[in-house]
């Protein structure tokens, strides 16, 4: 258990230097102002942070301009936490107001610009109701949007010192959460129970919270990676697997286990085996240089001793920091170039017997010498409770 | 702490008549079918249940027909977990995939359709990409898109007697954990630790998570509700403010609690008092007949004893549910009619002094006697740790 406080956010500077290297792409790509509405984009250029995103009536808005700082554009309910952060410019209206909430500060500030990027490719939503989108583009005729998610992505995924240093931290506190499982995970004990368990520790090791914690105790193996509990006992010949995206200030671990309860059979072992040396050849390709294509087909050719599938996944790992999970994607279609201090995540997965499948995750940070873990590295065989 | 297992989600008969009521009102505003994408409506018509939503890569999509089960259109990696649902009709594609992240299946299934509701008005969010939003109208130039937001929020409104039962637990188990905060929270202990602390004592009252704890502790009052801990110690004279949503099986509770440290400051004092009569005036109020207009000018014309100024957060209370904040809202804006069974909080807030503010917040549901606890009331006078 920690009892060192957190030293919350960032120097301004921080924010500074993602405003301006935004601007400056913005620039190429010929915007003279993007509009961001969602959690982590407002929280990268502002540093405003608050659980207050979970309720959904309220939109929220920043204006990153062509210059200077960026603007906020939000509730009166968020205006003394907003005034704590970096900007100076302000604007605010008393929400929720069905009849214009925003929309005429938004008409405002965006009247003087030609074209202004808003996020809307993959990966991303609209946290906004559409009809007040619809709304302000009949409102501006002449604006022209473009799509910014690229420029964003593109920013967010190569991470700082300081953000991969609170990642670190996290990861830590996950790695310690995990180690502590043993403890409280044994035949007989509810499902469910395991999860309370599990978060409780995780706030006991220093995380802010587990916000997600998945996974699945079964037979031989689990049918599915993204399943709440149930109260069904752990038994004997289980395979328990968690996964957990944990917070600490705003930057998030993702990574699972897996444990076999009382005994673990040949091919739950097999499994878990394969997958081991899966990561092993994602940590040796996770450098600059490579694409994350390279690092997919880096696992799958490992993961293809024992399962050509491909898997009901998707990818086999992703971008992580102020989400559980960012762009890129390591998969066939994402050629994204890899960069020193993008932090991943490892995530190889196989499906085997009777529609069972094994998910095996790390979390590293990307270097000329391949993956660094920031997470502690699982056991090289599967662990027996 | 409770040892007994959670009975999890309903009878396939609670979601069916869900789905037949929506059918219903479907067929007066002339729908032939309903296009939904956000997890409490996906949950809501589905009983679909994961904590997966935290990952933004994916989208989800239900479509309500004319008759018959809703159809899921969903990522791969969903369908195991949603074959255990009441749905027959399960479509899938291997998620994510930037060049048709589900587009053309749902092409497919709105192509025979002529008039599909859609979720565009306040308090919604568009949770796919607009890219591939636009996209579809695009490829579907002849379907018209009607706002189905009243339609939904209308039905999610008033909860069945299944629903109140699950509200009335998670109430129960937030009420045990504010009764518990004394416990933790005393003068020199961080706020940062007594978050964690509070989360912990949640999960082990029972809750599956805590996953909303906002509150504030400072000299006289707090300047605002929705902030994030820092590391600074609980002091004598600080008000404390604790704001909670917690969650069993999908379904939250949301209310908060106020104390002094140490000792309590007349302004303090008074204050606490005016809310706690505003409380009242709002039980009597939340009774069938009445709008929420209504309940929140029996409020409001408590609170003008001290503060006439309508303060920053726009409105008195709320709905809640499967969200920690759902329609209708407590504003004079809102004229919604309340009725039976209808799951409110009561929210009543001032501000005071330089700058500062005080809120409380219970959980009731709406009779004909007018509003029932689900929370266990605050204490009449501002409580002193």
């Amino acid at each position: 258990m920690t009892d060192s406080p957190t030293t919350r956010g960032f120097p301004d500077v921080e924010y500074a230097a993602r405003t301006k290297l935004a601007q400056d792409r913005m620039a190429e790509a010929g915007m003279d102002g993007m509009l961001l509405m969602s959690e982590p984009e407002v929280q990268y250029f502002t540093g405003f942070q608050t659980l207050f995103w979970q309720s959904p009536t309220r939109p929220w808005f920043v204006l990153v301009p062509a210059n200077g700082k960026p603007i906020a554009i939000i509730p009166e309910i968020g205006v003394s936490l907003m005034r704590q952060c970096w900007l100076d410019d302000i604007r605010s209206w008393s929400a929720p107001n069905p009849q214009d909430d925003g929309i005429s500060l938004l008409i405002e500030a965006l009247s003087p610009l030609k074209t202004v990027g808003v996020m809307k490719g993959h990966e991303t939503h609209l946290r906004m109701p559409l009809g007040d989108w619809e709304r302000l583009m009949t409102a501006l005729p002449a604006l022209r949007i473009r799509d910014a998610t690229g420029l964003v992505h593109g920013l967010r995924m190569v991470k700082s010192p300081a953000e991969i240093d609170k990642l670190s931290r996290i990861c830590a506190i996950g790695s310690a959460t995990f180690d502590a499982v043993p403890q409280f995970a044994r035949e007989g004990v509810p499902l469910e129970e395991v999860f309370r368990a599990f978060r409780r520790e995780a706030l006991a090791q220093g995380a802010d919270g587990a916000p997600y914690v998945v996974g699945a105790s079964a037979p031989g193996g689990y049918a599915d990676v993204i399943s709440p509990p149930d109260a069904t006992p752990l038994a004997t010949g289980d395979i328990l697997m968690l996964d957990s995206g944990m917070v600490l200030d705003g930057y998030y671990c993702d990574f699972d286990r897996n444990w076999a309860i009382g005994h673990a059979d040949t091919t739950a072992q097999r499994a878990y085996d394969v997958l081991w040396r899966a990561t092993d050849a994602g940590l040796a390709a996770a450098r600059p240089g490579n694409s994350c294509r390279d690092l997919f087909q880096a696992m799958s050719s490992v993961i293809a001793e024992m399962d050509d599938s491909g898997g009901d996944i998707g990818r086999l790992g992703h971008g992580l920091g102020l989400q559980l999970t960012e762009q890129p994607s390591h998969a066939a279609f994402d050629t994204t170039e890899l960069q020193e201090n993008m932090v991943l995540t490892l995530e190889p997965s196989l499906s085997y017997g009777a529609g069972l499948m094994m998910v095996h995750e790390e979390n590293i940070v990307v270097t000329p010498q391949g993956g660094r873990l920031l997470s502690t590295r699982a056991a090289p065989d599967l662990p027996v409770i």
